[in-house]
């Protein structure tokens, strides 16, 4: 249950007269999502989530904010945030830095088919293409650096088997470089909890508290490696090839990204693997979340090293 | 049938590469609307209404295109428009200025009920407190000084009955001087057509191309003139009074206000009642669109100069 902060419907009312929504229905707390509290808010005039942030401070909202106004604005599918009477998108509420956002319909899918894989890699590439004309950044807080100090971290809990392959992984990560290759706005968490579906139409992408600049094929690679993963780590080949497929028509691959693909894929592996190693290993105290577990990305990776055909 | 320009795939397609919206997936008229000529577009990203503006100039869009998106940032369920890679919302398209908003669900309801009728005056609320922050300003090209313009011009057409009440009307109109009523955006032409519902569900306002600075008063006369008007012209006692009660309780009207509102409702009327005598007796060489009957706000004006109870 991720309500962390508690809103009641007399603390909501004030806050929300603030926004030009209309007045409040109904208020409900949200089970999914494991890092905000989030509630469904219904006013006269619409449905809307509630975001309250446990971590993000008021003043590192914007970036997130203004991006996904920023892509709604250029048709792409998000949950576009809704301003206050003062122009600002979020504000204070409950002691949280507190935001609404439009709400989307449909529900995540947990068995995607190659179709909707289809629409989730074009809706992508639109993205990426989108970003570019949105004029602020965030470096990447989870990226090579994050991974090693984070790897040295969990090694020690680990099996010295496992930690030997992610070892010589990271190794074999840090000694590329990947300057040369498209960088831009990417959502880098694009997994099928974050993408809803009204029926077989894709409806919006979810969460963007993880956006940040990186690079377009690693962004390509943690989405696939997550929508075509099959219950035992391995590949769907089908699906794979439907999303990358999609996203090429929109968004073509340069010779030097379809060179990286295969290493690709193993780096965005490795940021989960390691990031769910450390939730297992050391949570935060207190923490309510449950762990993901990281061997389903560990099997990603032993896969992708055995694997020949990349699906380009 | 509202589409004077034909636009095909073939020559939409290059058009749409503008945009980050995906591929072309097919492409309908739309037989509704009665001035500009518009077509669904579905691409594989989602749904769209394509506008092609038969009078409005390429210079005179940025106005209402930026007022419905500033009204759907602010929450208020409006068509808002889709920005292209350079950040632009209109450009030319088969030698017209042409834009592409989202499209909302739902149809438009000929026979409202007073529940929805409450949902249609409550949102109305909302966009005017909404429009206060748009920083942009439109004079309305169909005020009184036009009225009295274009009655002058219908006159000779008219019986000599009507043409007497209309002028008594127009000099009782222009003896009242509202400047101290509030101002700002309004609608103009939130009638039956222009809002639509999905199901039970406000879906959203369009066609907000008459939007300009007004009294608010004035757009809420409109609304109810034409939301709560039965067949006969009279109106539906009900449907007003939820209409009208919804309005206040997001916007509480002003004491001067609830003193406006009876000549208000008769200033409403007018203006369409002008504007339909124009397009019936004097159509634009080669028009194609069919001339609303006049009539119908005669019967409501001459129905209000008669009212004692104005559902305040």
């Amino acid at each position: 249950m991720s309500v962390y902060t508690t809103v009641t419907p007399e603390a909501l009312e004030p806050w929300l007269a603030r926004y030009d929504i209309g007045r409040l229905v109904a208020l409900k707390g949200i089970a999914a999502g494991v890092t905000n509290t989030n509630y469904f808010v219904t006013t006269t005039q619409g449905r809307y989530v509630l975001t309250l942030f446990e971590a993000l401070q008021l003043d590192e909202l914007p970036f997130y904010l203004n991006l996904t106004h920023h892509l709604s604005r250029h048709g792409v599918a998000v949950a576009g945030p809704v301003a206050d009477r003062t122009d600002q998108f979020a504000s204070m509420l409950a002691g949280k830095p507190a935001c609404l956002v439009h709400c989307l319909p449909g529900t995540d899918v947990s068995a995607p088919t190659p179709a909707q894989c289809a629409q989730v890699g074009a809706m992508l590439a639109s993205m990426h293409i989108a970003g570019d004309t949105f004029p602020m950044s965030m470096p990447n807080p989870r990226g090579p650096h994050w991974w090693s100090v984070t790897a040295a971290a969990v090694y020690p809990f680990m099996a010295p088997a496992d930690a030997a392959l992610l070892r010589d992984e990271l190794h074999l990560q840090n000694s590329h470089r990947y300057a040369y290759l498209p960088r831009g706005i990417i959502h880098a968490d694009l997994f099928r909890d974050n993408v809803l579906f009204d029926g077989e139409q894709i409806s919006g992408f979810i969460d963007f508290y993880y956006a940040c600049n990186d690079l377009l094929l690693y962004d390509l690679a943690i989405a696939v490696n997550d929508w075509a993963m099959l219950a035992d780590g391995d590949i769907d080949n089908e699906r794979a090839r439907a999303f990358i497929d999609a996203y090429r028509a929109v968004r073509p691959l340069q010779q030097a990204e379809i060179e990286a693909w295969p290493l690709m894929l193993r780096a965005a592996a490795i940021r989960f693997w390691v990031s769910r190693l450390y939730d297992l290993h050391l949570p935060a105290a207190g923490e309510l979340t449950y762990a993901k577990d990281p061997a389903a990305f560990q099997h990603v990776l032993e896969r992708h090293r055995q694997r020949t055909d990349f699906w380009l």
